[in-house]
Parts: C-alpha cells; sequence; structure tokens
C-alpha cells in the first residue's frame, strides 16, 4: 500500500502518542525531500535503530535568505514517496507551510555562537531557522533519535548545541556523507549542475582529498593550505568561493598552526548553484 | 524526611525517567524560590491533577536586566523546602547557575511578538530569559502540565505562545492572583517594602477594581479609563508608572474603544521596589 503522508500535527500526534504508550523509539529523519542516497543512508540507519521511524519533508522557507532558492528548490514528493516506501518507511510526515508556522507565529531560535561563522556569515538567517524548525519537528514527532548528514556539518553542530543547551531530550546521530563513485557529494542541489558544471563540482572534494594528503605529509601551516584550497578551487573552474577553510571540528575556530583532528570545509558556487562539502582530517 | 533538592539535570532525569516508565503524569511549578501562598496554590494545583509534582526553585539571571535586583532577590532556601514539605511535596529542583547556563552556553528563544510590548518596553531582554528558561526547564522535567499564576500575565501569554509556537508538549495551566486580605496581590518582592510602601502599594489592586467599576458602569473609552488610573496610582503617592492600560487579553493591543473581556495592567514604582498587578474584566 502506498505510503500516504501525514499533514497535520494532531495526527502525527496521535500517532506517536500511540508508539510512547508501547514504549517504543521513535526515530526521526528530517529532510527537505528531494531525496537522495544521502538521505536514504539516514533512513536505513533509523529502521536498523529504532522501533519507529519518521521521516519528515518540509522545505523549511525560514531558512532561506531572500536572495536563495526556496521557489525552484527541487519538490518531487511522489518520487520521495515511492523511495522511502522502498525502505520499508511507513510514516512520513509532510505538512503544508501554514501548518508549521500558521498565522501569528512569532517564536524563533537565536541559535548558538557556533552559527555565527561560515554558512552564518554568507546565510546570516539561515541557522535561525534550521534550528527553529528542527526543535519544532523534534517537539512535533516526540523523537528519541534525530538523524543528520555530516554533509551540513555546520548544521549538526548547530543542531548538537542547541539540543544540548535547551536540553532536549534527543539524541543526534551523525552519518557519513555520501558520495558519487568520482567523488561528487550527493545533495539535492546537484540538480541544478549541467554536465559541464557538474564537472566543475568535482573541485570540491578533490580538493578536500589534496589538504587531507598536504595534513598527512606534514603540513601545518593553516595559512598555506587555505591559499592552495582556494588557488585549487579557482584552477579547478567554480565560480565564486564563500569560505575554504580548515577549522576545529568544535568550534569551527581556524588556526595559524592546525592540530588534528580538524575539519576542512568549503562552501563555492558553480555557476548559479551554491554547493559545500567538508571533510574531517584525523591521524 | 526533609526533601533534599535535586540539583543536577542528570538526577533529574533518572527521576522523570522513573515517573515516564510507570506512564505518570509530571506536573511542575517553575519558581525563582521566595515562595508565598500564590505558588503554593500553584503547587496545590499540580498535587491534586498530576501523578507527580516537581517544583523548581531557580533565580534565573537571564531574565534580570543589567540594572535590576537579581543580587538582591531574596533567597531563603531552608523556608522554601519547610513550606514545600507541609504541603507533600516529595521532589524539588533547584540547580546552580552553571547546571542551568554552562560554560558555552549560547542558544537563547527570541520571544513571541507579545513579548515587545508592556514589561518587554521597559524590560526589553526580560522575556528572551523567561522563555529560554522555562522551555529548559520544561525539557529537564519532562513537564506534562506546567502551573503559572496570572499575576505574571504577560509572561503566560508569552509561555502559551511559545509552547505553541514551537509545538511543546505540555499544558499550560494559569492559576488566579492571590491576595491579601487588604488587596495587595502576592510577589516576593513585597518583602522590600517598607511599612509606610506597603500601604501606598495598595493602589495597585485599588485602581484595578476602581477599573472594574468604571467599566460595568459603563465607561468604554479607553483613553478616560487610562487617564483616570494614572491618575489614581499617582495621586495614590507611587513613585512612577511603568504602565497602566487596559488591553485586548490575547494580544495586549489596547483600543481607543474597549469592548470586554479586557485586562488591566499595571507596573509601577514603589520607592525602589518595581510591582506588577492585573485584573481581567469580563462581562
Amino acid at each position: 500500500m502506498p505510503i500516504l503522508p501525514i499533514t497535520t500535527v494532531t495526527d502525527l500526534r496521535r500517532v506517536t502518542d500511540g508508539f510512547k504508550s508501547k514504549q517504543q523509539t521513535i526515530g526521526v529523519v528530517p529532510t527537505m525531500g528531494a531525496l537522495h542516497e544521502g538521505h536514504l543512508s539516514l533512513v536505513r540507519e533509523s529502521l536498523k535503530n529504532c522501533d519507529q521511524t519518521i521521516v519528515t519533508i518540509f522545505v523549511n522557507p525560514t531558512q532561506f535568505g531572500p536572495d536563495e532558492d526556496l521557489r525552484k528548490y527541487p519538490r518531487p514528493p511522489g518520487d520521495d514517496l515511492t523511495m522511502l516506501e522502498a525502505l520499508g518507511v511507513e510514516h512520513v510526515f509532510a505538512p503544508a507551510d501554514n501548518e508549521v508556522y500558521p498565522s501569528g507565529f512569532s517564536t524563533m531560535i537565536d541559535p548558538p555562537a557556533v552559527a555565527g561563522k561560515l554558512e552564518g556569515e554568507f546565510r546570516p538567517t539561515h541557522f535561525s531557522g534550521v534550528a527553529t524548525v528542527v526543535l519544532k519537528l523534534l517537539n512535533m514527532t516526540q523523537a528519541d533519535v534525530a538523524f543528520f548528514g555530516q554533509k551540513d556539518f555546520q548544521q549538526v553542530l548547530v543542531v548538537q548545541t542547541m539540543v544540548a543547551d535547551l536540553n532536549v531530550n534527543v539524541e543526534i546521530r551523525v552519518c557519513d556523507i555520501v558520495r558519487e563513485s568520482d567523488g561528487l557529494a550527493l545533495s539535492s542541489r546537484n540538480v541544478y549542475l549541467s554536465d559541464q558544471e557538474r564537472e566543475i563540482a568535482l573541485t570540491l572534494s578533490r580538493t578536500l582529498s589534496h589538504v587531507e594528503e598536504m595534513i598527512h605529509e606534514g603540513q601545518t601551516d593553516g595559512f598555506e593550505i587555505v591559499t592552495e584550497m582556494r588557488q585549487m578551487l579557482i584552477d579547478g573552474g567554480v565560480t565564486s568561493v564563500d569560505y575554504a577553510v580548515v577549522a576545529d571540528p568544535k568550534t569551527l575556530n581556524t588556526a595559524e598552526t592546525i592540530s588534528l583532528p580538524v575539519v576542512a570545509l568549503i562552501a563555492a558556487h558553480v555557476g548559479e548553484t551554491r554547493l559545500i562539502d567538508n571533510r574531517i582530517i584525523t591521524l
């Protein structure tokens, strides 16, 4: 039987109250739809680890800036449901905008300090929107565990810090980045890329691999690394670089002399498409 | 056996997990201590209506402005515990500041629009602090029901709106204002008042009674009412009036021509003590 998405908080609460009364654990995978293998890896983790799994599909308007791609963000709901059904997902929550943000809604999360760096410099209201919708979805679904991808590295930090700061009763699990065989990190926004842009987009993951090599070969000069990252991205044909840094994985602070572990993070535009990627580098 | 307060979130979670596993309902009464009969009326409601009751005692620094009375706020913990014990309370949560706000804490609630009026104009960061600590305490205690006093009328609106906006799984119950026999609303800050100031403080409740009379006698001109309120407060000897208004009880909007129900709200200084009081006026 095809999945019939739950669309109201009231209906969802009825379902989750049932799970709770049976002491079942609830795993939640928050998505904006346009699902790919990255999302599906999170769903599999939830199915494996939790008694019940709820996948949420909601393109959250509050995390898009005024000049961003909210309107054209891909929304293929039929495909999404088919993919989830094939995995054995039974519960999908896909609310309309006014169910999540009814008239008069006005409480937002002022996100933790780590939200102000990197993405926060280029997308100043982004993480307030992310933190608010994630907290709402966690409360709506009464989640015990929530699954996020390392692809959105800073988002994971923001969510983990918010959950700790606000004492939310949920465990955040982070799953590895899923890549195409040639290294491109999966992203719903990859569909925007032309064939030529897709080739250029490979520069992001190649640059991260190069950074890892440099560091493993003994390079510890943060400035040298970052200069080379930026040069490699430009040489590879990206249109512009928002940031290319090597930072502390807990704080996202950068340092003149790096000490492992670090995370290398890139945000760059390829044509009109903004892509992000990252790699954790350990000993 | 005297109550031994729980002081850490970990210990509290162990206790509340036990309640949850037995499907017991948890009532929470958030307080800043310095308990009086107003708080105790909330505690009795919780004891009557919930399987388990937790009283929290925490003087929340984030809701005090830099020029306010955080340092001198009354903190008589021994008395508080004796009073709670006499009522049959078994669970008190009294964390230290750094348990609620550990080093690195940085996520705050940007409270709903209704927080910007009245108190919000005079205490601009107050409701952000209130909303943040209330959300944290609700999450820490895993409350099913939380009890608040109508004395802090706007606070109740802020909390109710936040809970709705963020889909928090808790019911907010509001209990009537408790007054001395001469009409003075109970407040932990009443201990600051000299005998003479205590007499002047009665002007607040007398003014609210007068407003109710005026309205029941047919007065509908909002400006006339507010002018008379302010005059009566000044004539009664208050040092200054922060606000004296008649407003819609849902939005706190004021109107030229009032239509019931309304809430009359006052904040005034008596000497160095700031007092608030309110009255809901219905047909």
